[in-house]
Protein backbone atom coordinates (compact mmCIF):
# COMPACT_ATOMS: atom_id res chain seq x y z
CA UNK A 1 0.00 0.00 0.00
CA UNK A 2 3.06 2.61 0.98
CA UNK A 3 4.65 1.54 -1.81
CA UNK A 4 2.01 1.98 -4.30
CA UNK A 5 1.48 5.54 -2.77
CA UNK A 6 4.94 6.87 -2.98
CA UNK A 7 5.55 5.43 -6.25
CA UNK A 8 1.87 7.46 -7.38
CA UNK A 9 3.91 10.38 -5.48
CA UNK A 10 6.88 10.16 -7.74
CA UNK A 11 5.37 9.10 -11.18
CA UNK A 12 2.84 12.44 -10.22
CA UNK A 13 5.80 14.45 -9.46
CA UNK A 14 7.93 13.72 -12.56
CA UNK A 15 5.15 13.86 -14.95
CA UNK A 16 3.46 16.96 -13.44
CA UNK A 17 6.27 18.81 -12.62
CA UNK A 18 8.94 18.38 -15.36
CA UNK A 19 11.76 20.13 -13.76
CA UNK A 20 11.89 17.92 -10.69
CA UNK A 21 12.62 15.44 -13.28
CA UNK A 22 15.74 17.66 -14.45
CA UNK A 23 16.47 17.72 -10.87
CA UNK A 24 16.24 13.66 -10.11
CA UNK A 25 14.25 14.62 -7.35
CA UNK A 26 13.26 10.87 -6.25
CA UNK A 27 11.12 9.66 -3.52
CA UNK A 28 13.04 8.03 -0.79
CA UNK A 29 10.57 7.04 2.43
CA UNK A 30 7.64 7.56 4.09
CA UNK A 31 7.54 6.94 8.07
CA UNK A 32 3.91 7.47 9.15
CA UNK A 33 3.61 7.29 13.59
CA UNK A 34 -0.53 7.27 13.19
CA UNK A 35 -2.90 7.29 10.40
CA UNK A 36 -2.48 11.01 8.28
CA UNK A 37 0.41 11.74 10.06
CA UNK A 38 3.99 10.98 8.57
CA UNK A 39 7.48 12.13 7.52
CA UNK A 40 8.46 12.03 4.31
CA UNK A 41 12.08 11.43 2.74
CA UNK A 42 13.19 12.77 -0.87
CA UNK A 43 16.40 12.86 -2.45
CA UNK A 44 18.08 14.33 -5.25
CA UNK A 45 21.77 13.80 -6.55
CA UNK A 46 24.16 17.01 -6.39
CA UNK A 47 26.08 16.97 -9.91
CA UNK A 48 22.92 18.14 -11.57
CA UNK A 49 22.02 20.47 -8.75
CA UNK A 50 25.70 22.34 -8.08
CA UNK A 51 26.01 25.67 -7.98
CA UNK A 52 29.44 28.05 -8.57
CA UNK A 53 30.86 26.27 -5.45
CA UNK A 54 30.14 22.88 -5.88
CA UNK A 55 27.33 22.81 -3.09
CA UNK A 56 24.04 22.89 -4.04
CA UNK A 57 22.28 25.37 -5.61
CA UNK A 58 19.70 27.27 -3.02
CA UNK A 59 17.07 26.80 -5.92
CA UNK A 60 16.91 23.38 -6.34
CA UNK A 61 17.46 22.92 -2.08
CA UNK A 62 14.15 25.16 -2.24
CA UNK A 63 12.65 23.20 -4.54
CA UNK A 64 13.37 19.72 -3.15
CA UNK A 65 11.62 20.99 0.35
CA UNK A 66 8.98 22.84 -1.22
CA UNK A 67 8.34 19.17 -2.78
CA UNK A 68 9.01 17.17 0.23
CA UNK A 69 6.10 19.55 1.65
CA UNK A 70 3.97 19.00 -1.58
CA UNK A 71 4.37 15.32 -1.42
CA UNK A 72 3.43 15.06 2.32
CA UNK A 73 0.09 16.45 1.74
CA UNK A 74 -0.27 14.25 -1.13
CA UNK A 75 0.24 11.50 1.22
CA UNK A 76 -2.09 12.93 3.46
CA UNK A 77 -4.74 13.54 1.41
CA UNK A 78 -4.52 9.65 -0.08
CA UNK A 79 -4.19 8.01 2.93
CA UNK A 80 -7.58 9.28 3.57
CA UNK A 81 -8.91 8.47 0.20
CA UNK A 82 -9.64 12.14 -0.43
CA UNK A 83 -8.28 14.25 -3.64
CA UNK A 84 -8.09 17.75 -3.51
CA UNK A 85 -5.95 20.60 -5.19
CA UNK A 86 -2.46 20.96 -2.77
CA UNK A 87 -0.76 24.96 -3.47
CA UNK A 88 2.04 26.10 -1.28
CA UNK A 89 0.87 29.36 -0.23
CA UNK A 90 4.20 30.85 1.57
CA UNK A 91 7.97 29.33 2.31
CA UNK A 92 10.42 30.40 4.55
CA UNK A 93 13.91 28.50 4.26
CA UNK A 94 17.05 29.16 5.90
CA UNK A 95 20.45 28.46 4.00
CA UNK A 96 22.73 27.58 7.34
CA UNK A 97 25.44 25.67 6.22
CA UNK A 98 26.67 24.63 2.44
CA UNK A 99 24.89 21.17 1.64
CA UNK A 100 27.67 19.44 0.23
CA UNK A 101 27.05 15.44 -0.15
CA UNK A 102 26.85 13.68 -3.02
CA UNK A 103 22.95 12.98 -2.45
CA UNK A 104 21.00 15.31 -0.92
CA UNK A 105 18.15 13.90 1.35
CA UNK A 106 15.37 16.24 2.59
CA UNK A 107 12.98 14.74 5.66
CA UNK A 108 9.80 16.71 6.54
CA UNK A 109 9.46 16.77 10.54
CA UNK A 110 7.22 15.16 12.30
CA UNK A 111 3.61 16.62 11.92
CA UNK A 112 1.68 17.52 14.99
CA UNK A 113 -1.57 15.39 14.82
CA UNK A 114 -3.93 17.72 16.38
CA UNK A 115 -2.71 20.05 13.64
CA UNK A 116 -3.49 17.46 10.98
CA UNK A 117 -6.97 16.56 12.64
CA UNK A 118 -7.66 19.79 12.76
CA UNK A 119 -6.56 20.33 9.05
CA UNK A 120 -9.31 17.39 8.08
CA UNK A 121 -11.89 19.03 10.05
CA UNK A 122 -11.50 21.65 8.10
CA UNK A 123 -10.99 20.72 5.00
CA UNK A 124 -14.61 18.19 5.54
CA UNK A 125 -16.75 21.09 6.71
CA UNK A 126 -15.21 24.21 4.85
CA UNK A 127 -13.67 21.81 1.60
CA UNK A 128 -10.68 24.53 2.03
CA UNK A 129 -7.67 24.27 4.59
CA UNK A 130 -4.52 24.86 5.06
CA UNK A 131 -1.27 22.89 7.04
CA UNK A 132 2.12 23.51 7.78
CA UNK A 133 5.22 21.70 6.86
CA UNK A 134 8.41 21.68 8.34
CA UNK A 135 11.20 20.01 6.42
CA UNK A 136 15.18 19.78 6.90
CA UNK A 137 18.15 18.80 5.36
CA UNK A 138 20.63 17.44 8.01
CA UNK A 139 23.93 16.42 8.51
CA UNK A 140 25.89 14.35 11.46
CA UNK A 141 26.63 18.12 12.85
CA UNK A 142 23.08 19.12 12.24
CA UNK A 143 20.71 21.42 10.71
CA UNK A 144 22.11 22.13 7.05
CA UNK A 145 18.81 23.86 5.76
CA UNK A 146 15.78 24.65 7.67
CA UNK A 147 12.50 24.86 5.86
CA UNK A 148 8.56 25.84 6.48
CA UNK A 149 5.57 25.88 3.96
CA UNK A 150 2.55 26.79 4.41
CA UNK A 151 -0.22 24.34 1.66
CA UNK A 152 -3.62 25.40 1.11
CA UNK A 153 -5.79 22.09 0.24
CA UNK A 154 -9.02 22.95 -2.05
CA UNK A 155 -11.34 19.97 -2.81
CA UNK B 1 29.15 48.62 -20.43
CA UNK B 2 26.29 46.99 -19.00
CA UNK B 3 25.52 44.43 -22.25
CA UNK B 4 28.73 42.91 -21.39
CA UNK B 5 28.02 43.06 -17.28
CA UNK B 6 24.70 41.16 -18.17
CA UNK B 7 26.38 38.87 -20.52
CA UNK B 8 28.58 38.45 -17.86
CA UNK B 9 26.18 36.83 -15.71
CA UNK B 10 24.21 35.30 -17.61
CA UNK B 11 27.11 33.11 -18.50
CA UNK B 12 28.12 32.71 -14.93
CA UNK B 13 24.75 31.52 -14.08
CA UNK B 14 24.18 29.20 -16.84
CA UNK B 15 27.57 27.54 -16.66
CA UNK B 16 27.68 27.23 -12.65
CA UNK B 17 24.33 26.41 -12.01
CA UNK B 18 23.02 24.15 -14.73
CA UNK B 19 19.93 23.74 -13.45
CA UNK B 20 18.97 27.49 -14.51
CA UNK B 21 20.25 25.86 -18.06
CA UNK B 22 17.38 23.47 -17.57
CA UNK B 23 14.72 26.52 -16.22
CA UNK B 24 16.08 28.23 -19.22
CA UNK B 25 16.56 31.58 -16.76
CA UNK B 26 17.85 34.03 -18.82
CA UNK B 27 18.83 37.90 -18.05
CA UNK B 28 16.16 40.30 -19.40
CA UNK B 29 17.38 43.80 -18.24
CA UNK B 30 18.86 46.07 -15.62
CA UNK B 31 18.17 49.76 -14.58
CA UNK B 32 20.12 51.20 -12.59
CA UNK B 33 19.39 54.63 -11.06
CA UNK B 34 22.47 55.18 -9.33
CA UNK B 35 26.05 54.06 -9.51
CA UNK B 36 25.81 50.61 -7.22
CA UNK B 37 22.17 50.14 -7.19
CA UNK B 38 19.70 48.58 -9.50
CA UNK B 39 16.93 46.38 -10.59
CA UNK B 40 17.45 43.44 -12.03
CA UNK B 41 15.07 41.69 -14.34
CA UNK B 42 15.28 38.12 -15.25
CA UNK B 43 13.05 35.77 -17.23
CA UNK B 44 11.66 32.08 -17.29
CA UNK B 45 9.54 30.22 -20.18
CA UNK B 46 6.17 28.65 -18.62
CA UNK B 47 6.72 25.30 -20.62
CA UNK B 48 9.59 23.90 -18.85
CA UNK B 49 8.44 24.86 -15.48
CA UNK B 50 4.97 23.86 -15.42
CA UNK B 51 3.39 22.11 -12.75
CA UNK B 52 -0.09 20.07 -12.43
CA UNK B 53 -1.82 22.88 -12.80
CA UNK B 54 -0.39 24.52 -16.02
CA UNK B 55 0.62 27.36 -14.17
CA UNK B 56 3.98 28.09 -12.83
CA UNK B 57 6.08 25.18 -10.26
CA UNK B 58 6.71 26.86 -6.86
CA UNK B 59 10.30 25.69 -6.74
CA UNK B 60 10.89 27.44 -10.35
CA UNK B 61 9.27 30.57 -9.26
CA UNK B 62 11.62 30.57 -6.10
CA UNK B 63 14.41 29.46 -8.22
CA UNK B 64 14.04 32.22 -10.38
CA UNK B 65 13.63 34.94 -7.76
CA UNK B 66 16.81 33.53 -6.04
CA UNK B 67 18.89 34.20 -9.32
CA UNK B 68 17.18 37.75 -9.31
CA UNK B 69 18.65 38.74 -5.73
CA UNK B 70 22.06 36.53 -6.85
CA UNK B 71 22.36 38.34 -10.38
CA UNK B 72 21.83 41.69 -8.41
CA UNK B 73 24.23 41.25 -5.65
CA UNK B 74 26.76 39.99 -8.45
CA UNK B 75 25.96 43.25 -10.78
CA UNK B 76 26.85 45.81 -7.55
CA UNK B 77 30.13 43.88 -6.94
CA UNK B 78 30.95 44.17 -10.73
CA UNK B 79 30.03 47.81 -10.74
CA UNK B 80 32.62 48.62 -7.91
CA UNK B 81 35.01 46.59 -9.43
CA UNK B 82 34.85 44.39 -6.07
CA UNK B 83 34.21 39.91 -6.21
CA UNK B 84 33.47 38.18 -3.46
CA UNK B 85 31.50 34.79 -2.72
CA UNK B 86 28.42 35.43 -2.83
CA UNK B 87 25.18 33.24 -0.65
CA UNK B 88 21.67 33.37 0.29
CA UNK B 89 21.04 33.14 3.54
CA UNK B 90 17.95 33.37 3.77
CA UNK B 91 14.72 33.07 2.03
CA UNK B 92 10.97 34.55 2.51
CA UNK B 93 8.42 33.85 -0.52
CA UNK B 94 4.60 34.15 -0.44
CA UNK B 95 2.67 32.50 -3.63
CA UNK B 96 -0.56 34.93 -4.24
CA UNK B 97 -1.87 34.64 -6.76
CA UNK B 98 -1.14 31.37 -9.90
CA UNK B 99 1.37 32.62 -12.58
CA UNK B 100 0.06 31.56 -15.80
CA UNK B 101 1.67 33.66 -18.50
CA UNK B 102 3.84 31.99 -21.04
CA UNK B 103 6.82 34.09 -19.93
CA UNK B 104 7.37 34.38 -16.56
CA UNK B 105 9.70 37.81 -15.51
CA UNK B 106 10.93 38.42 -12.26
CA UNK B 107 12.38 42.19 -11.27
CA UNK B 108 14.33 43.06 -8.10
CA UNK B 109 13.04 45.97 -6.42
CA UNK B 110 14.81 49.32 -6.05
CA UNK B 111 17.05 48.97 -3.60
CA UNK B 112 17.80 51.38 -1.04
CA UNK B 113 20.44 53.96 -1.23
CA UNK B 114 21.33 54.02 1.98
CA UNK B 115 21.22 50.64 2.72
CA UNK B 116 23.50 49.94 -0.47
CA UNK B 117 25.93 52.65 0.69
CA UNK B 118 26.00 50.61 4.46
CA UNK B 119 26.52 47.03 2.58
CA UNK B 120 29.21 48.59 0.99
CA UNK B 121 31.11 50.30 3.69
CA UNK B 122 31.10 47.35 5.79
CA UNK B 123 32.07 44.94 3.27
CA UNK B 124 35.63 47.68 2.92
CA UNK B 125 35.94 47.22 6.66
CA UNK B 126 35.17 43.82 7.27
CA UNK B 127 35.40 41.67 4.33
CA UNK B 128 31.92 40.43 4.76
CA UNK B 129 28.36 42.28 4.11
CA UNK B 130 24.55 41.52 3.96
CA UNK B 131 21.99 43.08 2.23
CA UNK B 132 18.23 42.30 1.24
CA UNK B 133 17.33 42.20 -2.08
CA UNK B 134 13.30 42.35 -2.49
CA UNK B 135 11.92 40.49 -5.60
CA UNK B 136 8.55 40.27 -7.81
CA UNK B 137 6.38 38.74 -10.24
CA UNK B 138 3.48 41.00 -11.36
CA UNK B 139 0.29 40.99 -13.82
CA UNK B 140 -1.52 43.91 -14.63
CA UNK B 141 -3.58 43.53 -11.45
CA UNK B 142 -0.64 43.47 -8.94
CA UNK B 143 2.08 40.91 -7.56
CA UNK B 144 1.53 36.72 -7.99
CA UNK B 145 4.76 36.11 -6.30
CA UNK B 146 6.74 38.07 -3.60
CA UNK B 147 10.18 37.53 -2.19
CA UNK B 148 12.72 38.93 -0.04
CA UNK B 149 15.92 37.09 0.41
CA UNK B 150 19.18 38.07 2.33
CA UNK B 151 22.51 37.86 0.79
CA UNK B 152 25.91 37.52 2.21
CA UNK B 153 29.16 38.48 0.38
CA UNK B 154 32.62 37.27 1.72
CA UNK B 155 35.53 39.18 -0.32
Amino acid sequence: MDEQLLAKLERTLRREMPICAAMEIAVASWDHAFQGGGQLAMGMPLVPNRNHQDSAFAGSLNALCTVVGWGTMFLLLQQQNLSGNIVIRRGNIRYRRPVRMPHVMARGLPLDREAVDYFFELLRSKEKSKLDVAVEIVDAQGPLVTFKGSYVVQR
